[in-house]
């Protein structure tokens, strides 16, 4: 595809998702699943509590990631410029959208530079793990990383994505090996993620085996590719095809469960449908440690940093009043507490 | 808070509870979960059915309490006064609203003094245990008492309320040692309450063995505070994060459970959400020994002393209607019937 | 009450029951849960279906029964005079309303005198048993069935709706003696049965202990009295207070079930509810010998005898087809089926 | 029934399908209990998915047929047409609808001849079990075989749908030898099929044991005669009866499971409901071999080929999707794959 046909599409992504018709259909993220058990006594200062925690050997402020959304046109650098300067603020870690225009065009490199903008928050540079079949490799993911100055590498998983594209890049074989390799020749550490469909504990541990340092499982109750594409296809057949898939994808509760039981130890991203604080909390309580927000800064980050910093204050104060509701100061606090009920089954009645 | 700014919120709270958007989202008391078989033969005769018990060392003519609501304004002085009327009337216990602004000003003291209207109901002061942190003791606990004459002094837990409240007292630390002092120093019974997001068993325990002697767990299900101060605030994102809550707290039938299990003996108050003789018979059968009622006598509390005698009647009407229906004459024989089904496992088949 | 007040409170719950607004609010007979697995190779001649069986001694043409409505006024002439000649032509068995009525006063007589329009269908007189506590005995009983020429008398049980009924009859004491005596005394077989808010096997089995030859649980998911007499009340507080007990009742499969498996062999009468064949077809597969309706032949009942036919004749192409669907031809084999799913379990999967 | 009469009831037939209304009320096919587990690193290439498989003898290029439908009127004729061309350039396998008028009139022969339009694709013909009480026999059989070049004849049960027709045939009696006499004397494989109620295992086997070659489930979820009949009848009585018959039937889902278990290798269709490439994914994994479409078809087969060319390619490519989204390319690897959960129950958690 031509660089303005990219350009073009991840233009038409932004504005799609701009509106709510690109949430699957009676498709959730599962986390509706989890429920906090007040504690009436909680015998702490709410002004104590604190969010801090580290992430790719960085402190964040917060466990909160700006998920990877977009680059390379007028739109995205101030959509990216909006949400790294808030990033930095509030002391979150920020991903790019895909950086693979970044090597094929020099127009609009300035949309991915936004270390310094974000010269503290861990920030993490993206390519499609399809790519490795399509003429790049280590060597073009290592440049990337050196002209975003990035923390972090994250590859996405994005099969489904590209089918309902009209002219996507569908040969996924043989990836594997690739991903590999390019865990061990990059200088950074290099996680992966999905774009809204989910990765399971099976395939989590397959990825951290060849070297993968993080999953991000950017599961199914959030933005749905297969409605985006619908909504954006011209072609009738694709179209009606993308509707069938309303439902297609692992939530991401399913996702963090899976993993978290295969891989107890490799550091978790919950993201997927990600909308408030109180979301985050319930997803710290089964195993993740970091949470990824795309969709729901999108609207935001078009606006001004002022708007972006809203979001992000409310959520913060979401999850902080939720660990106030249950009586916790801290987030390894929140991932021990038993006053959690998951798929009706209350932790408060094991102990 | 200045004492007018009190009043101003406390005459907003009560516009607002006027209202039906006060109630969780699709949250309720749990109470539909329990259901009653039917006596086809019930061998009673209707007249020969008494509600009749005791409460606090007193007779009361059915088990129910008017649950704290008011005080302090013109508005609370009505209400009040209708409510103290009716119940002495029907010989139902009462509670006044949070007694500080006793303490702070000499304005519409008369609010709260409701003893000659009531003279022989069990009557009920009540202090937020928070204040306990900001400057109030056993001792104005006590002058709380003396001025009302209250049997009883109820200290409420409202973390998440204060919270809300923009400008709330959120220094709930350490409130326990110092529960126990006023329990001790104290010349009447202590009792502890919620304000809707419900006490659970765990929790009834340690309050029972500083020395509290009956637990009302106001159970959510019912008034939201999440849902009243969302409604009330200015603060736009104070007012999106107490959306996200509107799910919040342990159901009413689940605090009665739960608290019942880990204190079989001490006196329990059932509330939260409670509507009608019916939910009060439901809440019997699982080991409520009284029923508070607040929102729903609200209304009729601004209107007049017939309009909440008619609420009341009604009440006491429905409870009994129940036992004719399964065949009960006392509450001893309610609380131990088998002709009632808990979340579908029917107690008759186990005999 | 007086006699012409009987009668206008009689013509109020005809005409209220005539429209949808009696049934219960999310109160359903259960029968739901049960549902046929078809056989797409019957191997039978539909024309070869039979619908016979006997009931009270006497063979009917099918397992129905018109269930007990009215008596004593105009309209409840014609009402009974369409419903005996309908019965009579398709070899239905038929019920009497109240027949009190006829002892107090001679005014409306032919109303209740039905036995010429149907001189072979089974036909059953019926009175409250709570009047046994209301000056009735064995004597008045046996003049009842005298006069009406029955094959059986019905006692129906009826606490609710005597409670929600302004000036009803409410005391239900020790009525289990009073009813053996009737059985005792009678020369026709003494059946029982409630008015729509079900008899449960322990019931059951007291009542045939003392002689009852029949149950007919008249459960609910039908008919509500509770709601009948909140439409009809005048009084606001007891209109508000049978508006809580839209739900109550012991739905009718639940009761068919329970008697059964308490009463293994007495004959079982199915009504609350009912409103097709297949509705019919559900209650045999788990115990019923025969099928009561009453409120879906009522509007029919006030209109002609062919309106009646009409629905007699379209629930009995029902059950047939049924019976047809799953290659049964007699109400024994349909008893004996596992083409049957009752709760999720189907009964095929056992053999 | 006279021939056009029966050309008049297959056109209002074909006039009613056309609508949405003749689908059973809340009945589906089960399949919505099947989902599909997304593999992130599905390391395949989407271009070498094949949907290629045989079915009576011959090659198929996807598992799909275009299940009986029409014949013997002019209308027919065009839908034939049009479906007979389309399933020859796609390679599907083909079914006519019942050739009985085919042995009955001369007229529109033509309709049921579409064997020079699909010279390649398997054909099969279709005559209702039932005649072979009326005067059809395993003679009537061959010469339908033989007209219409077919490489199978299907016998429909369809006891139901004549119940519900007003002039019906009813009798079913004793078909099982006569079909083995079918069975014994046709040249080509015969198999059976229902017409939307569905075939369970018990019935399967015994067809199987009298040498039926393979099951055309045709189970509820689609399209229902019950639905049909009661918008066509005339009848008041038989239309009020059909109604309460709207959720009749066994749900293709439980269908084939059921033969399956019963018949682990008999060549299975799936058929009944069935709309799209995905709910033919699902049933492959319960162990279908072959989809069959009947009204989604139609719409477009009474507009041109193209229409049913677009119809036919989205239903491959949402299957093809389905094979990409898991990560496999054969139908074989689909039948066994883990990565579906099957009423709540993940294959993958099994290994
Ligand atoms: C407008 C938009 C653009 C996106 N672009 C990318 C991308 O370039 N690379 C990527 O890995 N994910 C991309 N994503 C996926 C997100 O990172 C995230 O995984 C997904 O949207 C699910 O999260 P959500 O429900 O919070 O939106 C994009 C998402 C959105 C909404
Ligand atoms: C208008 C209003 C004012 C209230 N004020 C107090 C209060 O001052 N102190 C207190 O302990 N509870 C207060 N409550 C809480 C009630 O006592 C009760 O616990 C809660 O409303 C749940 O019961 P309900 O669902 O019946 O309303 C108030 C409730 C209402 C509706
Ligand atoms: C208008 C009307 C009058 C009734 N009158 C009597 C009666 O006098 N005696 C009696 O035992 N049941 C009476 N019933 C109750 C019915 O016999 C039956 O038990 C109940 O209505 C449930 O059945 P259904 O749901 O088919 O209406 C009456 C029902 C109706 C609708
Ligand atoms: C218009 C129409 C005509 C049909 N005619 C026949 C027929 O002649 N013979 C037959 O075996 N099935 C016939 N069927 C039934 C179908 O083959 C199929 O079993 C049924 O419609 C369920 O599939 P569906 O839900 O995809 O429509 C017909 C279906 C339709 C919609």
């Amino acid at each position: 595809m031509s660089e303005s046909g990219i350009n073009k599409r991840k233009t038409e992504h932004i504005r799609l998702c701009l509106t709510d018709q690109v949430e699957g259909v009676n498709k959730s993220t599962g986390l509706e699943g989890i429920s906090f058990i007040h504690n009436a006594l909680p015998e702490i200062n709410f002004h104590d509590i604190t969010l801090r925690t580290s992430f790719l050997g960085k402190t964040v402020q917060a466990p909160f990631l700006v998920s990877s959304m977009t680059g390379g046109s007028k739109l995205a650098a101030k959509i990216n410029q909006n949400l790294a300067i808030a990033a930095e603020e509030k002391g979150w870690a920020i991903a790019l959208g895909s950086t693979r225009a970044l090597l094929e065009s020099t127009a609009h490199q300035e949309s991915f530079l936004i270390r310094k903008q974000a010269p503290n928050s861990p920030l993490i540079a993206n390519l499609g793990a399809v790519q490795l079949n399509y003429g790049y490799g280590a060597e073009e993911a290592e440049r990337i990383v050196e002209m975003t100055e990035a923390d972090s590498l994250v590859l996405h998983l994005n099969s489904l994505q590209e089918i309902f594209q009209d002219e996507g890049d569908v040969n996924f074989e043989n990836l594997l090996p690739k991903i590999e390799e390019v865990c061990k020749k990059v200088s950074v550490p290099v996680g992966v993620k999905e774009v809204g469909f989910g990765i399971d504990g099976h395939i989590a541990k397959q990825l951290h085996q060849v070297g993968i340092s993080y999953i991000d499982v950017a599961g199914a109750g959030g933005t749905s590719w297969s409605q985006v594409e619908k909504l954006r296809s011209n072609d009738p057949l694709r179209k009606a095809a993308a509707e069938s898939f309303n439902q297609w994808g692992i939530p991401t509760k399913d996702c963090l469960v899976s993993v978290r039981s295969h891989l107890p130890d490799v550091p978790l991203v919950a993201s997927g449908g990600m909308k408030t604080g109180h979301d985050a909390a319930k997803a710290i309580t089964i195993g993740a440690d970091m949470i990824g927000f795309a969709r729901v800064l999108l609207e935001a980050a078009t606006e001004s940093v002022e708007s972006v910093l809203q979001v992000m204050e409310q959520i913060e104060l979401e999850l902080k009043i939720t660990m106030f509701g249950i009586g916790v100061k801290t987030l390894t606090d929140l991932k021990e507490t038993n006053r959690v009920e998951i798929m009706g089954k209350s932790l408060m009645e094991k102990s």
